[in-house]
């Protein structure tokens, strides 16, 4: 493995090497270093957890880092941003973290990025975040829950979330039993590469093993407002419906009272935190397969 | 000790220890490190020197260091700002260096931080800068002085500035002989926590064995200038009242030529520089302290 | 050597030792580590590479580093900037990376600087960019070329270049046989430290061994348009009358199509990728050349 663009990169068993590292990272009381390596976190769009949670990622595993923030837009664009990557790669950077607000960025760009250069997608356009999504696996799987005997609804903003699209794929290669995606109208997508859409929350919730909420961005509220977006709001009495056993997910930041109730957020059936924490670990873990597969020699 | 967060936290045997422990990081040519330690600094006012003395602080200690620079003041509201530190302790960061606009702050976010998350208020409102206290402290200490036998001015804005409001907390748990607090009467607040306050700045200045100046900020100063603000300014005519041995304290960064004199600034009596070497060896010992006292598993 | 502020400072055997660090740096494994060393990068103009080059200099020699990216112009002038300095000296730092816009200004502030503190110049003004110098004549030497048989050609914007000014001094240094500035004569000076200057690009580029391409900066493009600007962009054609065995540098950032084609500048004569990765063996090179001659105690 050279790269992670996308979680349809990777096979069922590398996604659960992948979880099966990352738990034992959560478990370790030390962790292997790797002090020849350096990485760069080119943010192209900003972020604030998933950068926090890459920069602890690799200084846990004594990674040199860099970061690159860029501010002016062109900077993202075409022959510039090769010319970036190419010129930190000849500075000795091994691995770039890279978001983008492009669906296709790393499609466009891969063929002219230098061969030795391992990318990550830390997000991209609105299909892409396939480390949300292996921290979304991993803290289902680490509920002891077997992804074929259990029902997962995605409620929320479908539409425009690189989260729910990435969770659709993994959810797929790992074979969930059933999968829901629950939003407005104005949400919905025609379909996604796995699972049922549907504007029924209420269907999507019944008998829920995990129930999934998404970010809605504040400027695209005014759109679902009309369409009852309070309906799709997850609080506690819209769990009831769900199993008895259910467990909610969300992949932050929150918006209180909107598509999330700080009841719920904050209760005993909130993984919230628990993704958080598992994001770290999956992400050294991520790292640390790239770093193996790809740079052991500089290792 | 799980948090500093005032001065009022600290007993005068805590303050002895802490000013005991930065001196002797001062002699030292190693330090103990940290290495399981993760700290994050969240400045939601802007800082230059007292945010690179905590991040130098934490790297003399071998911890683990990220930043977060929230660029919208939303970021630093209620829920939100609640979330952000709930996030970064799941993340693994045990203790977070914090400056915030808001007096109040930590009183009103306190009930709800992670139990397991210390604080480190870096500054907040218009009434707290522990650390700074503590440093000017130390300072005074190592300079031989005992507090109970020394008069200190503090000459400038008063009623705005948390240095001078941690300084009197500090002064009085001490048990400072004398201390003097003048400014303008625009800038003079009815009382201080402890000491007298004045507009007569020569009986201020007059045997004092300390002058603190405070920082004037620009956008004040046309509130102050038809009061004299000029008698205010140390200058080294304004040192002849005081005691032949005085020093001389500023928090910075300076005004040079408002509140304080460059013959004076970089004069014999200036422990203006010292103050800021003091600072990184201070916030060492507050970061220590926290880590024995609060995260010792961890360490 | 206390500081490295422009390539006059340098003889041509302490430009040689450098060079042959920077190559030893090259072939090694592991690197000589200085963690009680503190550098802070002040980059008072903007940056990605060598920002980026010095960072990552930094973190392979073990130091710690600090960056400060003043915001306001205010904070680089005059005695705010020496306040600046000398706080993060008085907070232990022991060398500073400094970028400004103005020509002068090391000579300005020198003298008031901190005795102990060491200054790196990473460009300043139109006039120095010594580190460039130095990873330039460490890419010629490189390729096996001895400065006194060969002819180096300089086309582009030569007036307003920090890097064509560091590069005629260190040519005229290391002895470099012919040297010759081509540039249309609006942005042609009167004369260089060394070499010839000319609007006849042809003649200058005829049988060179090197060819150095300066970047143009897009507000100045006008100005330079009706003079026929396309002629002084490097084209494969215009690479033909040079030597066959002629090598191509480029600063960086390029602005492809402007001063150089993509053909030239990904092709097999290119040596701009080699200048990065010699970037940062070379501000290892000084760094540690400043660390052991004027920070030894501490290091």
């Amino acid at each position: 493995m050279m790269h992670l663009l996308q979680v349809s990169d990777l096979s069922k068993a590398e996604i659960e090497v992948l979880i099966a590292r990352a738990l034992d990272f959560k478990q370790a009381k030390t962790y292997p270093t790797y002090p020849h390596i350096s990485v760069i976190n080119v943010f192209y769009e900003k972020s604030t957890r998933t950068h926090l949670s890459f920069a602890l990622a690799q200084q846990n595993l004594g990674c040199k880092t860099l970061d690159l923030n860029p501010e002016r837009s062109a900077e993202g664009k075409g022959e510039a941003m090769l010319d970036t990557l190419s010129t930190v790669h000849a500075m000795g950077v091994q691995i770039a973290v890279m978001r983008h607000a492009e669906d296709d960025i790393f499609d466009k760009i891969l063929p002219q990025v230098p061969s030795t250069l391992s990318l990550i997608n830390a997000g991209s356009g609105k299909r892409a975040h396939p480390t949300q999504a292996l921290l979304d696996m991993m803290t289902i799987i680490e509920l002891g829950l077997k992804p074929k005997d259990i029902k997962i609804a995605v409620v929320g903003d479908v539409l425009h979330s690189r989260v729910a699209h990435s969770f659709s794929t993994i959810c797929s290669t790992m074979g969930v039993g059933e999968l829901v995606f629950a939003a407005p109208e104005v949400w919905l997508p025609a379909s996604m590469p796995y699972g049922q859409v549907t504007s029924e929350v209420k269907s999507a919730l019944q008998d829920a093993d995990i129930v999934m909420t998404l970010r809605v961005q504040k400027e695209r509220m005014v759109d679902a407002r009309h369409q009852g977006l309070d309906a799709y709001c997850i609080t506690e009495d819209a769990l009831n419906l769900a199993s008895p056993n259910v467990h909610v997910l969300h992949p932050g930041p929150m918006n209180r009272g909107i598509e999330i109730d700080s009841a719920v957020a904050d209760g005993p059936k909130s993984c919230i935190l628990e993704q958080v924490t598992n994001g770290v670990y999956m992400r050294m873990a991520v790292l640390e397969h790239l770093i193996k597969a790809s740079h052991a020699a500089s290792a």
